[in-house]
């Protein structure tokens, strides 16, 4: 019945007990054909299951030629998995019976719970609570069940079974496996584990992927989601794997984060997509952004290592396709590799004549199986040559099938990734077949199979990343603390400015010496003071886009202005927004003008602080250039957010300027990220902009809004 | 032997005539199957041909049952069309028997031409002009041939015939030709005609598109390119099809774009590709960025007619996919349609309760054939609805069969188009054939089938365009020719900045007043006169891109500040490039801070000039938000480019700005469209920066460099 030592939380010690269960009961086991209860008893008995099979049915004694017990008690040994089809509402009196007789582990497949609303959301809370009391594990409600193919088991469902392969896949839709596996048959795509999350009412994404880390059947990590349970255990987990293996995630209701309404620019900019990307950045996954590459980019890891680096040779039989694919490597980062002399030479002892000698490598039309892999090894013992495309148009002197035996053999010598793009299905599919079975991954199109080459190298850049280290600046955190409380007690929720300029300053953000004025004299003192230019803007709890009304005026300077400027301020405030309550008016030494960004944070619901930077200003919005990342960010990361800017070469200095103070800017971001970690009462905050001057002339921040809560 | 009057250069009248010719000569068919010739005669034979054949060979008295000619001469009827398949160098003098015969129309499957060097580039020069002297039509040489099922012949050397249908397909490449087939085959997509163009040494891609534009069993016009012969032509072929039919253009060779050094913004940027992309947009054809589009949309449109409108229905029964499509809808430019209170009744009444009732419908995992026919039936007499989308996954319940039946019924009855995605293959396959047999497209992702509808309801908004007419405004056009002539004698190709100005002002193009002074004193002179601040900048024919050696200044506001610049101007230039010729420096109008726009002007040289709008100042290459259209621009089209641009947003005005003046910015892009076309003498062109003011203000173009030759 399990080791019981290792029902703790520690999941992945016993990765082998979940999926490799010595005795299985089917609770609500059934005889008629129509009913699931049926189907995966049929499954785990058709599946070549070795271990021992209890149908549980109080109404039959036998179903599928296998004794039926009346209840799970009468099973005469111990139960090592229970999966469950029985109605909703009979799920908790079963469970609580099954954890009272020491199952470790059980499968709900029954439908009937937090999907149908309210009443079923209480039946998941109370089969949650009972998980939780006898300390035992579940997968589901409402899933289709998981399959092993390596003990073999098949928990499922699903009417088929998967081939046997190295992929390891966990989908919160029970209809993406199925279809999966029905494709997967079709392609020779195999599969480790294939588990169906469902309501993940107790076991998670999360703990599938750590089982699947430490899984050695499985060589790729698969996931399709649509949200996750824990995001920040999400990315705990993510890690954990990807240290290992390739994680690959695609991540499905991108319409809905639309929805989401927010007041900064930073919360309107980020959506639930970008925070899912920055987690699987900060992770080291692969996000994908369709199904076809979810399942091709699995099959390619399943069969190979990702390449040493970008260089790319593409071997072909048409002029046409080569030029494709060479367009297609390029959009996916990839390069052509320039080939070696000898490689050339080799190349020009095995082709005829008129034959393409430079990448790509054409071998002309009439070119049969031997010309081919000649070719293809040429290519493969080429040291600046890091994975190849092997493309094949039936032509009529073509021997599809030939070439790929050949493609099988130098693909099993070699660790360099070969992708094949046989360019047709009708004559094709004895030659694929070939290739499937030499493990020799075939795409239909040979752009597309660019494209998974890209994904690939994606997972050689991330596996060569420096570990991320935050930084932590010695700050002034009981200042800060001091002022949200005191901001707290007020009742407000959008901080005013002087309280920003405070907080950000405690940190060591740079910002515009500001003097908050309630009446034209004391602002007219306070510009005297600090001396002119000086920026005046109006300040209103209620004005959160202050140039929207009028409410920013820049460049004034005598003290005439500076009163004239304030009842200005005032009247158009009243006038385009009567009910804004009018605290005063900010008086700011008027900085240069610089080149201007954003540096922002709002709290994702899932993964917590997420960083934004781009460029500030009016621009944040129209070119929408930002970058994100999960606080708290390191050295490297800061770096990498202003470097996947588009616009990152203005930062550089194009067109005669100077290099701005990039490192500042870097400064700014993990300041902020340390501030947004330290202070989770700050909601959401835009610097904007935060003018960057040259290099060694810094930054400063010019206006800044936060929203706190708790 | 063909009509002898319809030989003029107009094809559209005898498209019957190519394609369909009563006898058929193979010069150069063999007996021995492993020659091209040998392939040629069985295709023709094979393909159900019922014209007269005719081999020709002096060696052999029969081939393949067919009584042998020793050369065409001999042949007893008239020939309607040669295929010539012998080595390059004896094809002259065979062409030029088939002229003096009168054959009308010769297949040179032959390689060894322009393709291989000089050698081959004589002989096909020989062959044009033989063509030219008979009045004889060529396709070739070195292609594949022709295929037409609809008469039948295959008069080309693909072994396997494709299935009869709607997609006429024209390819630069013919291992493309040869692929599609093979891929249409399995997914029974059929073709009316199917083209490879080989070197098109006399009919090009725009013969086809026009024969195919009248051909009555060509329903949709596909072409692979790589390059066009003359682009001015193309572009009248696709409007002229593209008026009747769907056109989609799939070009590659993206990377070699890159490859082309030119000296503006507008050129750098431009690449051939945004030439096509303008090219296609102008003609009406759709523009494709893979072959996967290439061939399902082809498919596509082979089977329906557009959809009236973007608003989609989504019929499933799985969540997970509906969520998937949902998004891929959105990225497309599709809408999900919401559904009429009656429509959801009748889904109530087929439909379990828990249903997903609202768009995306799920019928749910036990859906059987008549639940998704029945809930198909009521979305598709949903007025609100203008195409569907059905997903099937692999589930217990699932009768694939019955549904796929049920699917084409109700196709069969509707003009809406329907796509499906029945997600699988193994179990599948069954079920797919049966939509296929009955018309009806299935994609095996969901989500690409998305994009394929986002494809078709593009056509949807390019038949619903205004027809383009250019405006012609009043302009000095005598003044610019005098300007240009005078700035050729002096062997100038790079304008200076007084000629640009003199230009753009004749044009109606507002300019900043401008001074260029060789001293100090005419500086200050011409400064005093217009008054300060102005701007001063350095004029070289040598220095293209000013601020990128400070070589401009700006906001002078005194005359010892404009004294101290000039100096400054010439040793700042001297010391950055000493060899330099210093023209002076320009004095300038200090203008106020507008907006920055770019309008540009390169040629393209198949497509002519290419006009450019974006963002400009140092924004321009940083962003690269621009948008490009060939000249001359109609009122329509100049509006158009400017709403592409990512920010168009901040002409309109966003956070509390006034709307930019945007009509004045259309006038500039109409009235250098007019200059572009009035005189080819001017190569490139940059207006960088137009400044744009508020709504009624106008704009002023700062700063211009022009670059002119023959």
């Amino acid at each position: 019945m399990g080791d019981r030592s290792l029902r703790s939380n520690d999941l992945l010690g016993r990765a082998g007990n979940f999926f490799e269960p010595k005795s299985v009961a089917v609770i609500g086991a059934s005889s008629n054909p129509s009913k699931v209860g049926h189907a995966i008893l049929r499954n785990i008995l058709d599946s070549g299951y070795k271990g021992r099979v209890f149908p549980v049915n109080p109404h039959s004694k036998e179903i599928l030629g296998v004794k039926a017990q009346a209840s799970v008690s009468e099973i005469p040994v111990p139960v090592d998995l229970c999966v469950i089809v029985i109605p909703a509402r009979a799920v908790p009196g079963v469970l609580d019976e099954c954890g009272s007789l020491g199952v470790p582990f059980c499968v709900v497949i029954s439908a009937g719970f937090k999907e149908t609303g309210f009443e079923g959301l209480k039946l998941e809370r109370e089969i949650i609570e009972i998980a939780r009391k006898h300390g035992m594990r579940v997968l589901g409600p409402n899933c289709l069940g998981f399959i092993n193919t390596n003990l073999p088991i098949n928990a499922s469902f699903s009417r088929i079974m998967p081939p046997t392969g190295k992929v390891g896949m966990i989908s919160q839709s029970g209809a993406i496996c199925t279809s999966l596996i029905d494709w997967a048959r079709s392609s020779s795509c195999g599969f480790s584990k294939l588990i169906s999350l469902g309501n993940s009412c107790d076991l998670t994404e999360s703990d599938f992927v750590e089982m699947l880390a430490v899984d050695k059947d499985t060589r790729v990590i698969s996931l399709y989601v649509e949200g996750v349970v824990d995001g920040r255990r999400f990315m705990e987990a993510l890690s954990f794997a990807a240290e290992k293996k390739p994680v690959i995630v695609y991540k499905s209701g991108k319409t809905l984060a639309g929805a989401k309404a927010a007041s900064s620019h930073t919360g309107s900019l980020a959506g639930s997509q970008a925070a899912y990307q920055a987690a699987c950045e900060r992770s080291g996954a692969i996000m994908v952004d369709s199904l076809a590459e979810l399942f091709d980019l699995s099959r390619a890891f399943a069969l190979m290592d990702p390449p040493k680096g970008n260089k790319i040779a593409i071997l072909t039989n048409a002029g046409g396709p080569g030029i494709i694919t060479a367009d297609a490597c390029e959009k996916a980062g990839l390069y052509l590799a320039g080939l070696e002399r000898k490689t050339i030479n080799r190349l020009k002892q095995v082709l005829p004549p008129a034959a393409g000698l430079h990448n790509p490598v054409d071998v002309l039309g009439d070119a049969g199986a031997q010309r081919y892999t000649e070719a293809l090894e040429a290519l493969v013992s080429d040291e600046g040559v890091d994975a190849l495309l092997l493309i094949l148009t039936p032509q009529a002197m073509t021997d599809a099938v030939g070439t790929a035996r050949g493609v099988v053999n130098v693909f099993s010598s070699t660790d360099k990734p070969i992708i094949c793009s046989f360019m047709g299905r009708d004559s094709l599919s004895e030659a694929v077949n070939v290739l499937q079975n030499g493990g020799v991954l075939n795409i239909d199109y040979p752009d597309h199979a660019a494209d998974i080459l890209g994904g690939m190298y994606a997972r050689t850049v991330l596996t060569k990343r420096p570990v991320s280290v935050p930084p932590r600046y010695s700050v002034d955190f009981e200042r800060v603390r001091a002022v949200i409380l005191q901001c707290i007690e007020k009742g407000m929720t959008q901080l005013d400015l002087e309280s920003c300029v405070e907080i950000l300053g405690a940190y060591g953000v740079p910002t515009a010496a500001y003097h908050l004025s309630e009446s034209a004299e004391e602002a007219v003192e306070f510009a005297e003071a600090i001396g002119y230019p000086v920026a005046m803007k109006i300040v209103s709890p209620q004005v959160l886009h202050k140039t929207d009304i009028g409410g920013v005026v820049l460049d004034i300077s005598s003290s005439e202005k500076v009163e004239q400027t304030f009842e200005q301020l005032i009247s158009r405030t009243r006038r385009h927004m009567p009910d804004a309550e009018i605290l005063g008016v900010a008086v700011q030494k008027m900085v240069p003008r610089g080149r201007e960004i954003i540096v922002g944070m709002t709290r994702d619901p899932q993964f917590g602080p997420l960083l934004m930077v781009g460029f500030g200003g009016i621009y944040v919005e129209a070119f929408k250039d930002t970058s994100f990342r999960i606080a708290p960010v390191s050295f490297t990361e800061a770096a990498s957010m202003l470097r996947e800017l588009k616009a990152f070469s203005l930062l550089e200095g194009i067109r005669g300027e100077k290099r701005a103070d990039i490192e500042s800017v870097e400064d700014v971001v993990l300041r902020v990220s340390q501030l947004a970690c330290d202070h989770p009462e700050i909601l959401e905050m835009d610097i904007n902009p935060l003018m960057v001057y040259n290099a060694g002339d810094g930054c400063v921040c010019v206006d800044v809004r936060m929203t706190i809560g708790r």
